[in-house]
């Protein structure tokens, strides 16, 4: 079974710009983060677009959306900033609806020694293998369909919508 | 759902001791690792023994056996020593028939910053949140059934036998 | 022989806000950095401020004054944001005369993986050691008087100022 | 001014094989370290051997007095294991009278996490710029003649032997 990765940006993949003293993006992290998790399974990677989240437009969520729908795969892994990560699942569900999608990002830049994201890597890659068609947001060890979940800003979290 | 993680040792845990330039156990890091991964879920902790896999007993698998039966939780993770993962989870397979048990561990030491042991435990609480009962073995994004897996110690992975 | 290091924020020090996305300061990693480091030397640790050295004023650096006038010890490490770095060092320049000052700083936040923070603390806490009376930059290896340096923005570097 | 760098091997540069599960020698990490440090010397590096120090012989001994001899640079940095850096240091003391040598090591390999080898690299190549001819051994923020200085195996530091 492959496994398609779609990289969309995020914290995820922010960098330190030392001339500068501000965050930017560069190239993506995650192949290195593969490396590093000695993952052993079947993944196609792509850099779909390297953006802060609270900058994707609609046309980026469509771009995204295309990805998904003309991947051959039908697990699909997308690491995406958190402020607006609901906001493109919204997007995928309505659009793709025979494919499993697990979106996820990180709190912290993978640079950064103190990043979550190889944590949330490996949870997402191990969801999508055994979720059926949807659309999931998967963070810090949960899984959440994406109609149930929202970003608490103030915490820093993702947390249950109570049905 | 609360989540039972049972830590027994292995390379996950290994530090390296400046006085004598070997490796050797102090406390583990999963704790810590937890605090890393930012983890949400609802996580019990336990270290039951701190030992390189290749050393372990029978009298230990039996006292890890007598933990996973005793733990009220239903689902539990289980940190381990790679070389004699498998063993141990045949022991559990045929003492634990109604809890899904999920072993995992790390090719390095987590305290070395190469370690892919972030990755698969944010893999190993993932595939225990969502398999039925049954003992697994989750190591570098892959998940095996115990009863179909075995560690290649010449390439230093998992990897499926043949059914 | 005691050492003063006096911290006043700049990169060095800089963290990540996981609720902004924005980088702050919180507490000093020095003392952390002096344990990684096993530094064996008697240094007294002193946070006088934690601010970006953009926004460092003249009043910031009359109290940086007044903490190296009133230092018992002759021989003083100062961790500084690289920006005004040799601005404060020409006011130590003209209020110090007869102690060993030596600023450094970091390109890249202690925090992040990448950091010159480290290498650049255990060369200035060497360089403050041997040097006679008077003000220094040391940065990445080099150790500058501080009226032959200056900080080369678009490469990122500090540089010699030709005689 | 040119910095020679001799890599001697030690604890600096020994890697964890994930096969064995012990520690080994690969690759130096040590113009990995200069980048980090975003080292701006001028050093040229030279491999001369990769050994544990306790297994450093005479004939290994000669090699780096060789190496130092035939250097055109009057600076000379060596990383080298720290069990048997004096002894080595003492053949350099009475073959290299006209040359500054500075010997350094680090208590816990470079690719681990938490070691303290980018502190020390960074101070052996400050006290090498200023130091006159002589060796000396760089641990830890401070600089010992090497015949003032001994390891202590129990503490695992170095100490200064009362004159």
């Amino acid at each position: 079974m492959r496994i398609r990765l779609l990289i969309a940006g995020g914290t995820f993949d922010k960098e330190y710009d030392e001339l500068t003293g501000t965050l930017y993006f560069k190239d993506t992290h995650v192949p290195e983060m593969l490396r590093l998790g000695r993952c052993r399974l079947d993944v196609a990677v792509r850099t779909v677009m390297m953006v802060d989240s609270l900058e994707m437009t609609d046309a980026d969520r469509e771009t995204i959306l295309a990805n998904c729908r003309q991947a051959k795969e039908k697990r699909i892994v997308i690491t995406h900033g958190t402020d607006t990560m609901v906001e493109t699942a919204r997007v995928l569900a309505a659009g793709v609806p025979d494919k499993t999608i697990v979106l996820t990002g990180a709190m912290v830049p993978y640079a950064f020694g103190s990043s979550d994201g190889l944590f949330n890597l490996g949870s997402a890659l191990s969801f999508v293998q055994v979720l059926p068609p949807g659309v999931s947001i998967a963070m810090n060890g949960r899984c959440f369909p994406w109609n149930r979940v929202r970003k608490n800003k103030d915490l820093g979290h993702f947390e249950e919508i109570p049905a």
